[in-house]
């Protein structure tokens, strides 16, 4: 090896994602995606899209879109910062308010790309530990950091904070940017957006790809005071002035307007997955009270890793984390119900194979 | 003003794009777009996109799009990096590959992103003077550094350096990466591209929004050897897992896959750019011999901002820097011949009103 160059460039240990497997005919409960397709007016506005704009750069604005978001949750247009999914505005909310030499604090148990970009931007943070329960203990955010990052419902417990107890952890850091990262809020729990205006430290950021079943467009939103996003926005169109692109910005308005089968989606998703914690707890499994679109759950009985591996033998993709404390669990992403049906007698037969 | 959080956050002062004007009935002849619609291809892409198939992450790998470039290019899959247009890519390569003591090299006069991203990650430049004439002198890229970067054709004054005196700098700065922007390369100009495999610390950066007719999908890449591709790769998965969305791969596809007309895009922007250079001269106009999709040009009789104000008056939108060395030139974008005749008119209209 001779790389001349290598003492100059910078070397780094990626986020890893969820399998994406290539084959067909699998069922995937492993990404969170939704399982129904997006609202019919997503196909009717790509129809009538004039592709000859596409020579154009995007609006740069995007105010139409940010419009449309701001009336569905009653704030300006002034309060809303978009990227390229959740991902993309997390990461820069990370580099733009986590800046000071304290420690910024996330649940030891959460999403696994915080601490990747805490690396990726040299940002020092403290892992807080989840009690035995997986529950957020909202004390142990009442002390002095660098920031606070929270995901409401946790990811990948699914577990929901009362939002006066949140409103608590933000009350008191008012000297540190508190993040609610709410991918999953749609899923049954109740949203921080409307505390944005009693809170200049808040920032609620959410996406498209779970509960609007557009994770194939890359969109997140993030809500917050417009001091915040005067600040997010320099450092984003330091980075790259035209993040959300043309398509992206149609398909989303499209989609957006589209209230009513957002809410018979999230309603679907919400019933099945009742169902299947219930036939899951016939079957001697134990799962976490889950306000998202998945489920975290465990049987005493089974080691977690022989029923991922099982399942993926059926082409039936779940999510495995071998991680201390949550090495016993699988994630589940809710899916159809013809789609858990198959997953509930997959199991039944690796449980019934088992003993 | 009390911001308590203030003093833990990041100020910075971001990168300026082109006017976009909201305005119908304008010439825009500001931001380098192609005035050509994209590829009948993409139309029918779009048309026969399954939109059900939206609610799923991206492709990861993106390997049908990147398949298709490898084969323009020939080069191999695993020589291509894609982002969210070149912006990101070039960002990304900026954080991943200088990360050194040393300042990268940088020309004095070039795209005006470049020391936006410098700031952004902490990275030393050193700003290396144009000649005169404005030409790369490339014995001032001989020396000690952390990296170089050259736009070639360079912007915004459009002129292009030949391979052989380029491949002197690559060949000297073996123990730096040197970064060699290409958006304009498809205007006349000949690529680096044949130099990758030769080269272990060459990275040529390419973009579909310009000869491509593509701004609005935002689609950039960069191709250099696996080693970097794979240093490169770390630092964006860390960063963003999913960047480039499905629409914008669908649309990729069909529009590398029509080689026909984007030759024939090309050709016309170079033929009308010939001609818009001589009516130029007959007005007195003085233009750096362009390899680009815009001009550079300055007359000597004239105010660039005086003329600049006057076109905005009449809806031409063109680009003008107020900085030093360049405030007496306009950066005239080549749009469609009709909309050339309609600028060179103008242009006569104001040279009359100003003698």
């Amino acid at each position: 090896m001779n790389k001349p160059w290598f003492d100059k460039i910078r070397k780094i240990k990626p986020y890893v994602p969820g399998e994406q497997p290539n084959k067909s005919n699998v069922i995937k409960l492993n990404t969170n995606e939704c399982p129904y397709p997006p609202s019919p007016m997503v196909k009717k506005a790509l129809r009538d899209y004039d592709t000859d704009k596409l020579r154009l750069y995007p609006s740069f604005e995007c105010n139409e879109l940010k419009d449309i978001l701001a009336e569905t949750y009653n704030v300006c247009r002034n309060n809303i910062f978009l990227g390229n999914g959740s991902d993309e505005v997390i990461a820069l909310c990370f580099q733009t308010f986590f800046n000071s030499d304290m420690p910024i604090l996330i649940p030891d148990i959460t999403y696994s790309f915080y601490d990747v970009w805490c690396d990726l931007y040299n940002i020092k943070y403290e892992q807080i530990l989840l009690d035995d329960s997986f529950k957020i203990k909202k004390e142990d955010y009442l002390k002095k950091n660098g920031g606070v990052v929270i995901a409401n419902p946790n990811a990948p417990v699914g577990k929901y904070m009362e939002l006066c107890e949140l409103e608590e952890i933000i009350n008191y850091n008012k000297d540190s940017i508190v993040i609610i990262d709410e991918a999953y809020i749609d899923f049954g729990g109740k949203s921080a957006i409307s505390l944005i205006d009693k809170y200049d430290n808040l920032v609620v950021v959410h996406t498209f790809s779970k509960s609007r079943a557009l994770a194939g467009i890359r969109l997140g939103y993030a809500m917050c005071g417009e001091d915040l996003i005067g600040y997010l926005e320099a450092v984003k169109n330091s980075f790259n002035s035209y993040t959300v692109n043309s398509l992206t910005q149609a398909v989303a308005i499209a989609c957006a307007k589209d209230r009513e089968y957002f809410e018979s989606c999230r309603q679907k998703i919400i019933k099945t997955r009742e169902r299947v914690v219930y036939e899951l707890s016939k079957m001697g499994f134990e799962t976490i009270q889950s306000m998202s679109n998945f489920i975290f759950t465990t049987n005493p009985k089974i080691k977690a890793s022989f029923i991922f591996d099982e399942l993926k033998k059926q082409n039936i993709f779940v999510r495995y984390f071998n991680k201390p404390r949550i090495n016993e669990y699988l994630r589940v992403t809710i899916g159809t119900d013809d789609e858990m049906d198959l997953f509930i007698e997959a199991l039944k037969k690796i449980i019934n194979y088992y003993f």
